[in-house]
């Protein structure tokens, strides 16, 4: 199995994902919110890149059913229905709506991987759940959102927890680039806790606006068994997946 | 001291190094080869982003003391004087000369750099002089080439190695963005020769072209004690400098 980890969607191209299955991941915050709100009952996430064109799309879809969701610098978007924190996204919510949602980073790595075969979201929310889903995928690209295109030391570290549970599940060697090495390494050597998330660039922006009661949702392991699917710019359950 | 480290050009913006010292790093091959280059009399580097401006440059400059120097691919450009194999650049052939030099990646990353307070340049060859260089610098940045933007393992291992001999000469604590405290760790576990460097994706990819022997001077750390500095995209001996 080849696996391919990048650190932020703006090295990601056509070449890099096409006839791959794709891994998303932006553990502060937008795939650990997607995990969440499709666990409590949201029907499909639309990212879009800006602001503007997730107004747009709302009104389109008719804002009865549709939720207006993101954030810019951490925080709501004046006038949106819900930031970027998994919290807000319960089932009295979310249940059977559908979310436009527009983030910085998030966004970004899901469109930078359209080209792929699959593209799945993945948070330490949901890592058994993806890893599980893999099972006879032979060439897996993992997109970190990062930073602002930079590099973010809590998406590295989920994408290396990944490759672990890979390794352990197969008895094939995993043949990774040298972003996969790297994360190979974070994995065998930090253990995810809010505490630890705290310290990373993306946890110490959250302290600072005040949402840290965030991280203790984010930096929980396997708290859905679920794996969102990207399919023509809308995630929802992957097929085949119920929700627990 | 502030150390943020970078695993690419592109994502190094004029704020990320305004005020601040910048050190490129382009193991294979650029920097390495800029470092042997300047040990052996060359007078000065002028990087350049494409072969086209390096042309350019090098008739404006008079072709008599000037070599045409670059890689496309690894491989020398057509037509040009010399590759981008530290070994090419030997006393006999750089003394006196001045280089107008086109590579792929370490040209970009010198060029991103541009707006910091001072540019040095270095890979292995050069560790302990850059080191010694930075003494009294408070605000760091480290702008890893990267290959295509993407994370090197070679360059990332030489920006760790940077960091633990700063941490030696201080007796302040080093305030690490997210990719100083992956390069700590990474200069922490693997010790530099040129086997590590064939098991890096840049490389690999000499191997493929034949040029291995090149990784045997990348990796010499302290090969030279001088430190490279950048002024309006030339590439000199640091003020106060002495070629060995």
């Amino acid at each position: 199995m080849t696996v391919d980890v990048f650190f932020s969607p703006s090295v990601v191209d056509e070449g890099a994902v096409e006839g791959k299955t794709a891994v998303v991941i932006d553990v502060i915050r937008a795939t650990s919110t997607v995990v969440e709100a499709l666990s409590n009952g949201a029907r499909a996430i639309f990212p879009t890149p800006s602001t503007e064109e997730a107004v747009k799309l709302a009104s389109s879809l008719g804002r009865e059913d549709t939720l207006l969701c993101g954030e810019r610098k951490g925080l709501k978007v004046e006038g949106f229905d819900l930031g970027n924190s998994p919290s807000e996204y319960t089932a009295d919510v979310v249940e059977g709506k559908q979310l436009v949602m527009s983030t910085t980073n998030g966004t970004r790595a899901f469109i930078s991987a359209e080209g792929a075969d699959r593209v799945l979201a993945m948070s330490f929310m949901n890592l058994s759940a993806v890893a599980e889903a893999l099972d006879g995928v032979s060439d897996l690209v993992i997109v970190c959102s990062g930073r602002e295109n930079r590099f973010s030391l809590d998406d590295a570290l989920c994408a290396g927890k990944l490759v672990h549970l890979l390794a352990e599940r197969r008895d094939e060697e995993l043949e990774f680039n040298d972003g996969g090495r790297v994360v190979w390494d974070l994995a065998a050597k930090y253990s995810v806790d809010a505490e630890f998330l705290k310290t990373t660039a993306a946890g110490k922006n959250l302290l600072s606006i005040g949402l840290e009661g965030d991280l203790d949702i984010c930096a929980a392991v396997d708290r859905h068994a679920l794996v969102p699917e990207m399919k023509e710019r809308t995630i929802a359950l992957a097929p085949g997946q119920d929700r627990e």
